[in-house]
C-alpha cells in the first residue's frame, strides 16, 4: 500500500470540495428524492429514508462525480475526449457529462454488461470498447485508448473530482432530511469501490459528525468490510458471476480506502437473495426500480443484517438500471415464494 | 340530467377548498416530485414534467381526497366508519384514511382487483367485501353496508371534499414547475370518474387560468371525452376486459362533469398498446412503477395524441399498483417488440 500517495490524495477531499461539486451541479444533476415508506419504518422499527439516485439522470449517482470532473479538466483537455471502464452506470454517467460539454467519450465495457447500460451508453452519444470481463484487463485497453486518442481516464471512483461530486448524494440527503424534521442517526451505502461512501463521508464529517456510516456489499464482493477489517486493502476475485454488476469492484480504491477506515462504521453482506428481496419490495411498496447492486443497502435493512431500530436511517438507493428480463425474473421469483 | 344539484354541487368546489385541503395534508400525504426525462423532452419536442403519483401513499393520488373528505367528517360520525367501493386503488387512499382517524373501513372491490391491490387494503386495515364486476351492482352493495353497519359513504371522485382533495396535486405541480424555472402550458391527466380533473381544473383557474387541460382515457372507456362531445353524461360499458381498471369507470359524476365541461380543452384516447409502451418507458427511463391505468396520460404524449412540441407539459403519473405478473408480461412483450 503507497501510504505517501493515500495521504496526499486523501488530503485533496474535502467536505469543502463537495460543496464546490453541489454548485457545479446544481441545474446538471436531479436533486433525487428522498423517499418515506410506512411500511418500511414499520418493518424497521425506526425512521428510513431512501436517497433515491436511481431518479437520477443516467439512472444511478454516477453523472454526479463523473459531471465534476469534467467540469474540472482544462477546456483543451476535456475537448480531446474522456476514456472510462465501467459495467455501465459510471460509463453513463461520462457520457451524459461529456455529451453535455461536447466532448468526446469512449467507453470499456464488458461484454457481459447489462443491455439497457450499454444501450442508454450509445444513446448518449459515447463509443463503447467491449472487453472480456473474465480475462481481460479494463484498466490497460482504457490506458491504451488514453495514450492513442490524446484523451483523459474519467476514473469511476479513485479520483478526488469523482470522490466529492458522489458526496453531495449526503449533502442532499442531511438537508431534505431536516426540511422533513428528522436527523439522520446512520447511512447504509452501496459500496464497490467505495466512491460514493468516501465522499458521503467526507461532507458527513461536517454536516452530521454524530452519523454513522455503514456499507453494504453483495456475497463475494465484501472485500472492502475484510480491507476495513484487515486494516489493508483486499481483492475480490472479479471472475465471480454476480446479479450486483454495478458494485462487483475487485478492491477498494488508494483514495477511498483510508476515508473509510477513518469513518465506517460497519457493514453487512447481502446475499442474492437479500438483494431479490429488495428489489421486489422496492417495486411493490415504493413503486421504484432498482437495480440489485443499488438495492444492497436497502436489502441490508430488509434483511436486518444492520440494526434500525429506533433510528432514523438514511439508505441509498443508488441505480435503477436493469434489464426487463432479469427485473421480471426476479418480480416472478419473489412472488411465488410470498 | 339533474341540473340544480349540479349547479348547487359546482358551487361547493372552489380553489379556496383546495388552498384548504392542501394545508390539512400538510404532512399526511408526500409532496410527490416532479420528474423531467431528457429522453422524454426529446420525444415531446417540449418539456415534459411528470407528477409522480405512483410515489404517494398507498400508490396513487388517492389519500389526498380520501383523507380530505374524512378530515371533514363529524368526528362521531367518522368514528362509526367509511365505506367505499373501488377497483383498489381508492380503497388503499380510504384504507389508510381510515387507519390515520382509526376509524373501521369497509371496501367493497370487484373479485378480479389486481391482487396487490386487495393485499395493500387489507394490510391497511381495512374489511374487504368482493362483487361480481359483471353482473352485480357495487353501489348498492355499499349503501346497504351503510346502513347496515350505520357507516357513512367515501364516494371515489363525485364530491367536493374529494375533488378538492385530488385538486392539490395540480396545486403542487404547479408550485414545483416554478421552483423549476418552469411554467406548464398544459396538463395531461389521467381520466376515470374525473375527481382528479375537476380538482386540478378547480386549483388551476386560480394559480394557471391560461393552461390547457387534456384528459387521457383508454379505448372502450372514453365516454369522458363523448360526454363532453354530446353535452350530456354519457356511459361506458364497464363488462369490457381492459388492463386499464384504475380509471375504468362508468361515467362522470354530477358534480365532476360540469367542471369539465368548463375547462377542459380535450382529450385522447390510449390504446393498450400504446399504455404498455408508456409502462415499459416508465420502466426504463423514469425508473417509476406506473400501473396502466396511471400510465394513460403518459401514453397520450409518447403516442403523439396530444401535441407537445415547443410547450411545457404536466403529465400526471397517476398510480402504480400492479401485480409482478402484468408488469412482467409487458415489460417482455414490448421488449420483443423493440
Amino acid at each position: 500500500m503507497a501510504t505517501k500517495l493515500n495521504i496526499v490524495g486523501e488530503e485533496a477531499i474535502t467536505a469543502g470540495g463537495v460543496h464546490a461539486a453541489a454548485r457545479r451541479l446544481a441545474g446538471k444533476t436531479v436533486r433525487t428524492p428522498l423517499l418515506e415508506n410506512q411500511r418500511l419504518n414499520d418493518l424497521a422499527g425506526g425512521r428510513v429514508l431512501l436517497k433515491c439516485e436511481a431518479l437520477q439522470r443516467g439512472g444511478s449517482f454516477k453523472l454526479r462525480g463523473a459531471y465534476n470532473l469534467l467540469s474540472r479538466l482544462p477546456e483543451e483537455v476535456r475537448a480531446r475526449g474522456v476514456v472510462a471502464w465501467s459495467s455501465g452506470n459510471h460509463a453513463q454517467g461520462v457520457a451524459i457529462a461529456a455529451r453535455a460539454f461536447d466532448c468526446p467519450a469512449v467507453i470499456v465495457m464488458p461484454a457481459d454488461a447489462p443491455a439497457i447500460k450499454s444501450e442508454m451508453v450509445r444513446a448518449h452519444g459515447a463509443e463503447i470498447v467491449r472487453y472480456d470481463r473474465y480475462t481481460e484487463d479494463r484498466e490497460a485497453i482504457g490506458k491504451a485508448l488514453c495514450e492513442e486518442r490524446g484523451m483523459s481516464l474519467a476514473p469511476s471512483f479513485d479520483h478526488p473530482d469523482i470522490i466529492e461530486g458522489q458526496g453531495t448524494v449526503a449533502l442532499e440527503a442531511v438537508e431534505q432530511a431536516g426540511e422533513m424534521g428528522a436527523r439522520a442517526d446512520q447511512f447504509v451505502i452501496c459500496c464497490g469501490g467505495g466512491g460514493l461512501t468516501a465522499g458521503c463521508a467526507t461532507i458527513l464529517e461536517e454536516i452530521a459528525p454524530k452519523s454513522d456510516i455503514f456499507i453494504a456489499e453483495p456475497e463475494g464482493f465484501d472485500e472492502a468490510q475484510a480491507s476495513l477489517k484487515a486494516g489493508m486493502r483486499l481483492t475480490a476475485d472479479v471472475t465471480q458471476k454476480t446479479i450486483c454488476d454495478a458494485i462487483a469492484t475487485p478492491s477498494l480504491g488508494l483514495l477511498t480506502f483510508p476515508i473509510m477506515q477513518r469513518r465506517v462504521t460497519g457493514g453487512a453482506c447481502v446475499t442474492e437473495e437479500d438483494v431479490k428481496q429488495a428489489v421486489a419490495f422496492a417495486f411493490k411498496h415504493l413503486k421504484i426500480v432498482t437495480e440489485p447492486g443499488g438495492a444492497a443497502a436497502l436489502a441490508a435493512v430488509l434483511s436486518k443484517k444492520i440494526p434500525t431500530s429506533g433510528k432514523t436511517t438514511v439508505v441509498t438507493l443508488s441505480g435503477g438500471n436493469i434489464d426487463p428480463a432479469l427485473f421480471s425474473s426476479i418480480l416472478l421469483e419473489i412472488e411465488n415464494k410470498a
